[in-house]
């Protein structure tokens, strides 16, 4: 019709909008199903290659060390020493603390920065993750596990059941990894994990009132009343020597670092603070024998290797279930961070990270460690950052820490003896003090309110009621905000850019013009059952008020929705415009005209029928082509009736 | 600098990206609150009124009785009464039907086709809405109550608790109202009220068989297998002479519907049908004495009207869960039913319903009847549509159709002593037939795959779990596809559509034409946390593609983003763009530019720091505009090295 004939000034065949060729349904959701799993088309690789070779790539995919490996030099080696060593020194005394913390046995820290770390370095993608424990997983493990079983009473099972759930957190990940379902850890936005790292950071400092004021008994629950409380209600046990000698290391560790942020070079002093402190510590209790005077210590430390621990996974009901709820929170909370950090490193020395890897990665480097008595680990923030800093080339530096590492196991337990728990606590507090990121929280406030309530619900929530709380409430208001786009989309009235072919929203551009008698309507968002009717009810209220604002004038005769944003559409969509058609008929006699849509749409307009009630030649390529085609009509069909004239197009 | 000034071709300062002047934050939030909540503007037409004048309008919403009573004219009342009669016959055979499917007395049906028609009569805004009791309804109330309570060994507690339900049921229902909360409706999508309706309708069927075979004893449980097993676990109870009277009444409704739907001017015959098989079957029994042969009959109905029930609604624990629990669910349903049933009819009929003020009624009209013995009503489509059809005017037919009720339960109940159950069973099974709308389905799978799973899910989820399941299976899906699009979306390449100055989809328009030098590429959603990672992933195979693509010609130089379907962004987004930008910076030196960014688009950009970055001067109004420009800096510096032309810039 019209279209077709180039009854409308510009419109000849080519700029008609096609109806896309129909494709079998296997083959579409085919394609569908590709770009969800494997946006990556990590198999790319694989096409044009045959036999051996393609073995090699395979063992390459899921052992990257093979890459880097051959091509490994001194010089790269001297570097990952420096960094190594570097990284040990931290990764002592904050492996014991965070065991510590997790209320498990000091010596399970040193455990787990010996055999993940090995594992990471022949399967991780990343050059600059350090691997080890972390403080909110540890924290998380203790609060969860800590529900259901007593670390004091029964340690043993308690033990069992961290190991446990270590292994469902590995298996977890790995399987995540597998099945290319990394993007579930993308519903973790930026604002929620600034809101719950900040959160978990104070109550993780919280949770160290008990070791600075040296108390015997303590609350599990880890939200902010119950700690205040607790710590309040024995003032008397408070004792002001541990008080007194945790603020001086803490004041230490604080100035060290701000003195490393000054002067970058010096890296190093903040990353040896916690091993200096930790000696220090360690000196003086044993000089002056603090340890009777109120000042607890590790105590006596195991000297050796990783035992096994295969034999002490419980998988026997009621406790798998506990073992395996904290084992998928704290395993997709450790993922998160790892990957981020992972990534973010990766950024600064620009090469590429495949998220989906490096979940297999950590997932079996996690279950490996369960079977080994190391409980779960990640890429820790503070750790890879020193790792960074300390200018490690390769995952080799991960090897080095393990081997010190290794060698403190065998030789240098005995030396913790006497390290007061108090420096551990001073130790954690400087590490979480770090990751309150107040800044960013303002960032957010600047540039999007939404995602500081999102960071703000996730930091309230951890605090005052929960850390599985807080991210609970984080992810729903994130997904929540998603939902409110799609149920409230922006619909705008555009008008003519002056001496240009582009109609643009009138309420951004003020030098846009409408043009008399057609009311330009642009959808911002898909059209789906979730928004429909409001879209309906929306559009015959832009009308009403149409007609309301141009009395007088050329009354409104044409209605052009500018389906350019609209990337996809339902069939509730379809029956909306529809009835959209059927009411503006009706009421008022105003032609509906499409502008631009998508295949999507044009395939569902043309497949429900629509498409003819519509009419295809009122579809057109651009806003422009309609606008003409509309005054075209208006003006020579002023005179003769409009009817007459809609059965000459 | 360039765009300002016009370095590039056509791009005055009139054409250049507006940054939205900053708005106060209450100012935006008060505006975002005003298009959720109230996207109709309910408060329009109190603006220019004072005093009494409001008052009257203020009760003019709430009871729209008063707009259209004062024109009310003998000629509509006419017409009301010939609907009200015939829908009244409808109501009470259909009132005692699927009272005894909710377990509940038989009488209790006819209470509810009494006090809520006058109530919604007064206080609805549709006028072809016929209130009465819904078969789903009922249904999940008989399920979900037979849980807890026993109907046959504690029928006095049921009873209060279906009142209990009833009265939460009505209050959640004008809580959603006021609120402002009808979008919630919203997300029970066409799809999957299609497939739940079929599958509820297949469940009502199958409890039907109880009373077909005149079984005693019955599951209470709704899924398909169970059923089947309780019907052939008890083959020798089976009665013929129910079966063969059931068959022949289903049979005799079944013809009269099909004949009525030939004949659209006989209406009257389908609707007087169920009474008419009533009466029939009474007198056979009556005649036949064949209740003594194993046709159950209703038996005695208590004369007299409703009698109150307020004492009777119980708010203890541990009752009060489950009644607040069938309450929310039935009430939902209930509402989802009613407001679909009378926008359809309000299309057909050009008026508008407003769904906010319909809840209000409805739930009213709940609460009350919880009040006078009645249970959860709302506007069944069967009766509404006979209603519409018998040619009703106003929401007076339902005034009449109470009065007919009202004459029914001080007069007439003894003649129902007789009424076999078989034919009520015909009754509900007939009208339960009309429900399954497979055509609909087979539309679904035709149009929109993903919607079609949705209604299967709804479906088998209904038939083979229970009621509640196939809800959640079938919001759920919706959900997820929501969330799948925003976690995916569309990227493609853009290419220009010959003589003009549009540019378009290559995979849509073949004869889009790709600019050399120049990667434009549209992202199809906003840019979120859900999608951020993937589009930065994506977008880099997409360059590394062009350039595999394009070896020998013209290298890429120049990336397009056409920002136009991003709708809005987050803080996850705006770093997404940061590292997008430093990657082609680092490795490929490629420029990024991007073409009509929104307004939202635009103040996170300038707010967030990064419009620096970028560079004002190349962000430009349309895709034309950008290409122009990249291509004018390709031909003016090939010459010269890119880098002191980029200064020029």
């Amino acid at each position: 019709m019209g279209n077709a004939d180039g009854v409308f000034p510009g419109t000849e065949f080519a700029r008609r909008v096609p109806v896309p060729p129909p494709r079998p349904f296997l083959d579409t959701f085919r394609t569908n199903l590709k770009e969800t799993f494997f946006p990556d088309d990590p198999l790319r690789q694989f096409r044009n290659e045959h036999g051996p070779r393609r073995v090699i790539l395979g063992l390459k995919y899921f052992l990257p060390i093979l890459e880097w490996a051959p091509s490994y030099s001194f010089g790269l080696f001297k570097s990952d020493l420096i960094a190594g060593i570097t990284i040990a020194s931290l990764a002592i005394p904050q492996g014991i603390s965070y065991a510590k913390l997790a209320n498990l046995p000091p010596i399970l820290g040193l455990y787990s920065s010996f055999v993940p770390p090995l594992v990471y370095a022949m399967m991780g993608s990343s050059r600059d993750l350090a691997v080890g424990t972390v403080a909110v997983a540890s924290l998380l493990i203790g609060s969860m596990l800590g529900n259901e079983v007593s670390p004091t009473k029964d340690p043993a099972l308690y033990l069992h059941l961290a190991f446990t759930a270590t292994f469902f957190a590995g298996l977890f990940q790995a399987a995540l990894g597998l099945l290319r379902l990394g993007f579930i850890v993308d519903f973790l936005s930026h604002a929620t994990i600034v809101g719950f790292m900040g959160g978990a950071a104070t109550v993780v400092c919280l949770q160290q009132l008990k070791g600075m004021l040296g108390l015997q008994h303590f609350t599990t629950a880890t939200d902010l009343v119950s700690v205040v409380k607790s710590v309040f209600s024995q003032v008397h046990q408070w004792r002001w020597e541990s008080a007194v000698l945790g603020c001086c290391f803490l004041f230490f560790l604080l100035l060290t670092r701000f003195f490393s942020k000054r002067r970058p070079k010096f890296f190093w002093v903040s990353a040896a603070a916690p091993l200096t402190s930790v000696i220090l510590g360690s000196v003086l209790v044993y000089l002056t024998h603090a340890e009777n005077h109120g000042v607890q210590v590790i105590g006596y430390l195991k000297k050796g290797l990783n035992p096994p621990s295969a034999t002490s996974l419980t998988f026997m009901p009621p406790y798998i279930m506990v073992a395996l709820k904290t084992g998928i929170v704290t395993g997709v909370i450790a993922l998160a961070e790892g990957i981020a950090v992972g990534r973010s490193f990766a950024m600064f020395k620009n090469y590429h990270i495949d998220g989906n890897k490096e979940m297999i990665a950590i997932g079996t480097m996690n279950m490996v460690g369960s079977l080994t008595s190391c409980y779960l680990t990640t890429g820790p923030f503070s750790r890879s950052a020193v790792n960074y800093n300390a200018g490690c080339k390769t995952a080799m530096s991960n090897v080095v820490m393990a081997i010190a590492v290794m060698i403190t196991l065998l030789f240098l337990t005995p030396l913790f003896h006497y390290t007061p728990l108090v420096v551990l606590s001073a130790i954690i507090i400087a590490a979480m003090l770090g990751l309150i990121d107040y800044e960013a929280a303002i960032h957010l406030w600047h540039v999007d309110k939404v995602d500081f309530c999102v960071c703000l619900g996730a930091y309230l929530g951890v605090v005052f009621v929960s850390v599985e709380i807080g991210l609970v409430i984080a992810v729903f208001i994130s997904i929540l905000r998603v939902l409110l786009f799609v149920a409230r989309p922006r619909t705008t009235v555009l008008g003519n850019i002056p001496n240009s072919m582009a109609y643009r929203r009138v309420d951004q551009y003020p030098v846009a013009q409408s043009v008399p008698g057609v009311l330009i309507l642009r959808i911002d968002a898909p059209i789906y059952f979730a928004n429909a009717s409001y879209l309906r009810e929306r559009i015959s209220r832009w009308i009403e008020e149409e007609n309301e604002s141009s009395k007088g004038e050329t009354s409104l005769q044409y209605l052009i929705l500018d389906m350019g944003a609209v990337g996809s559409i339902d069939t509730s969509g379809i029956s909306m415009l529809e009835e959209v058609k059927k009411i503006i008929d009706r009421n008022c006699s105003i032609k509906l005209v499409l502008a631009n849509p998508g295949s999507e749409v044009m395939k569902k307009l043309s497949s429900s029928k629509i498409l003819e009630a519509i009419g295809h030649e009122w579809i057109f390529l651009t806003v422009a082509d309609a606008v003409a085609a509309c005054n075209f009509m208006l003006h020579t069909c002023k005179a003769s009736d409009t009817t007459s004239c809609e059965n000459v197009v």
